[in-house]
């Protein structure tokens, strides 16, 4: 199997030359956290069970009940509906889950769900919302039969962050800055429409939890109470809407807004685009909630739409069910993917206020939202969301869950985490729900996205520890589900610390 | 749920205003072709199966006991491997399903298979791949990692046909013609990044196939038996390569290449892409085999990478596994998705050479493609698809299929067509393997997408008929499975053909 699948498969975002036959992973089966997969060890081939840490690509959450329950659901569902036409039709499983949204992520502001298959198509749905609803609200689509051509002229962009990720469609690209995925090579038809700012970000470091401005936001005035946190709780405070930091963060986005409307009068900011509280791809970033928090608000003030991509935060990923929930503001449109079937089988969710859904009524076909595929709100999917939007949001089956419900239990164990980010080889720490991210100290060619600086680390981790870790560049993670318990999280995190701790790459 | 569909429902391709509570259909079940819906019939509720002629967006494919068999497949897919991350990894159902798609559709060309979510990324990544072929034979990206910059004076443009369509996000809108979905209202980022040409047409109207040529190709040189054709049979003839269309044909294409090459010098033509034999979305045309059979060849002598899209026409949809069977001739890359699972869940494949696999190779991930979906080759559709792509092409499962195996039988019965093609209503018909379409004579505002003109038709099919026919403007089509019996087939079209034959809108 390792032969042939060099040999037939191409795989996403992988470099098969440096890929070894013998290093393929040939996978078994899944039980939950762990996937088990067939290894060498003693010089006998074995089945061993591998720690998920990267949550294979952030989508997973079962525990191995769910996983049992998932499995029932779905063979019911393939029965008795298989896939049925979406369109002026209703089933179930698609108004169930839509309920739950609704009353979830959803819960005082959103009341529309529109599906489709994955975050890519989840955000570019939200992007056409969005540009709708401005252009409505702004008088540019008077008379939208005529002004099919003349509009041509306008140029709506998004105003999004640098380091941010939203999807691999070319749509969803335009919405990020120039980054090693937006290169010729890659995007050809990249042109990044949007003005992108530069975020502040916050992260643990020698024990400490500490705010990081970017060059292009001054920081004079800022005192140290207002850059160092006792713990990663202060920095969520809303006490900070008051603080100078706040002041700071809306003259700086008034500022770039002023400038990029003054330099154009054909281009428009016609939506607000972020990853909330942690930018994923881009390295696990997590940004100051504050600078978000304000973001919104600016973007409020000035009628411009704001989209959550919470396809990697969302379903209790950063310990809450939405990570709207963290930054304290809402969305006109959240999108939602990955862990919203529990992990189990793709489907997408793009989420919206009856405001932004009316922007598309007309007595016209044409005015309607004209984009769709065709599994869009497939039954298996949707049941799967069902389960397991439930099963996470209940004490009787998620034991995570702390008493007001509303969170989860603390699953890295804090000691450890300030222990790992004290050690001289790593540059930084974010702990947050069910990830724990570990940036390595690397310089000059051993940085950034190509990075090999930590293969043998991972080489490491994967064949001594059983875990299963697959970096961005020179981060190193765990993800756990929002079942898994604290106990398996301290034994892989353990497991990291020493790894780590011995760490010493070869060049 | 009618209510409750209408209050929290947003359903792609749909003006809500122009749905009434009471128009929404609440499906229960699926059995193979029909599912089943809750009815008012003689004053009760009921549940009445409903033949579904969309096939669910072309996507369906199982007969009854194909789904049964999909659905335990689901479910054990589902308890063993959840889903699995891809990258460096092999599992099974992705290896199994690999080897049918390379030893099927892909025999004789293709050697690596892509995995991704639906048609959309399937067409996104196809245009990366045959955009970095085009750019290394063309030594435009001698050094990769120097020219990331200057190369944005570069503009890569498709080769494409007006009236196709590859899906919905913004990289596969840019690749079509504008149309009713491209404008800005749908689509304020939509550029079209192509040389659209113009195609000639094939169908049925009077009981006699005959050719259409658009405007922009002269006809004076074609004889009437360049132009009708006993038999659509005759229309895919190999002997037409020598014919006078053939020239007329490589002269118009030539031509259009020229003046295209001559007016821009940073503008490269770096793919074709095309819908095999049938433009689905676009109306159900079918475009002359011989012109795109000739129009591939042309673009081979030019070195322009060949994309076919057949994320509607393949696995049978046309009669055979491949529509690159009937065009006699094959790409570089081919999309595939909605029948490949069978029709139960999402799953897209972009299938290549191991020349276009080979442009993404080097020492550097930088120069892999930077494009994957969370849920890329989830076990679960890999089992589907593997489980499928048996069934339809097995003649032990399958009793469609000819002698030969290689087609399916005529499953729209030849003199029912004709008489069709012959009602003073109808405009054109199209019949070519599970899909039989019939366009309505309509002018002025009745004609184009947004037509409502076929409304009560559509109306009497589904209310009374129990057809759910959806159209596509004024195109009524009716398609069934690999598998469904031509008797059952015969009986639906016998029904459309009694209420054309009766329709009478009223203005």
């Amino acid at each position: 199997m390792q032969r042939k699948s060099k040999d037939l498969l191409w795989w996403p975002f992988t470099q098969h030359n440096l890929v070894p036959v013998d290093c393929v992973t040939v996978i078994d089966s899944r039980c939950g956290e762990s996937f088990s997969a067939y290894k060498v060890k003693d010089n006998k081939m074995m089945m061993i069970p591998q720690f998920d840490a990267c949550a294979s690509w952030w989508t997973q959450g079962p525990d191995s009940k769910l996983q049992i329950e998932l499995a029932r659901d779905m063979g019911y569902a393939a029965a008795r509906y298989g896939h049925v036409m979406f369109p002026e039709n209703a089933h179930e499983p698609a108004l169930r889950c839509a309920e739950l949204l609704l009353g979830g992520i959803g819960k005082d502001w959103a009341s529309r769900v529109y599906y489709s298959d994955n975050g890519s198509t989840a955000i570019e749905i939200a992007l056409k919302m969005a540009f709708r609803k401005f252009s409505l609200d702004r008088g540019i689509l008077l008379d939208s039969d005529k002004s099919i051509t003349n509009e041509r002229n306008i140029q709506l962009k998004v105003l999004a962050l640098k380091g941010s990720y939203h999807g691999d469609t070319l749509g969803a690209m335009e919405a990020q800055a120039p980054s090693a995925y937006t290169s010729f090579l890659q995007q050809p038809w990249y042109s990044g429409r949007g003005l992108f700012l530069d975020p502040p970000t916050v992260f643990i470091r020698n024990g400490t939890c500490a705010l990081s401005l970017p060059q292009s936001i001054q920081n004079c005035h800022l005192s140290p109470g207002d850059k160092c946190f006792p713990s990663l709780a202060d920095v969520f405070c809303k006490s900070r809407d008051s603080s100078a930091a706040a002041d700071l963060y809306s003259t700086y986005i008034s500022q770039q807004l002023s400038e990029y409307s003054v330099s154009s009068n054909i281009e428009h900011i016609a939506a607000l685009i972020i990853e909330p509280v942690i930018q994923g791809a881009g390295g696990m970033h997590m940004i100051d909630p504050l600078f978000q928090r304000v973001l919104v608000h600016e973007c409020r003030d000035r009628k411009i739409p704001v989209i959550f991509d919470e396809v990697f935060t969302g379903f209790w990923r950063l310990g809450v069910e939405s990570a709207s929930e963290l930054l304290g503001c809402l969305p006109d449109v959240a999108c939602y993917a990955k862990l919203m079937t529990g992990g189990i089988v793709p489907l997408a969710a793009t989420v919206t206020t009856e405001a932004v859904f009316e922007a598309f009524k007309s007595d016209s076909k044409l005015t309607a939202l004209l984009h769709g595929h065709s599994y869009t709100a497939h039954a298996m999917g949707c049941s799967a969301a069902v389960k397991a939007i439930q099963w996470f949001r209940d004490p009787s089956t998620n034991s995570n869950l702390d008493f007001d419900r509303m969170k989860l239990k603390e699953l890295w164990d804090g000691t450890l985490v300030n222990q790992l980010s004290s050690l001289p080889n790593v540059k930084r720490v974010v702990s947050l729900g069910t990830l724990c991210a570990i940036e390595l100290q690397a310089e000059g060619s051993d940085a950034g996205y190509a990075s090999l600086y930590a293969r043998s680390l991972i080489q490491q981790l994967r064949e001594e520890d059983d875990i299963y870790v697959r970096p961005l560049g020179n981060v190193i993670y765990l993800m756990c589900g929002p079942c898994t318990t604290r106990d398996v999280c301290t034994e892989q995190l353990s497991k990291v610390y020493h790894r780590i701790s011995h760490f010493n790459p070869i060049h």
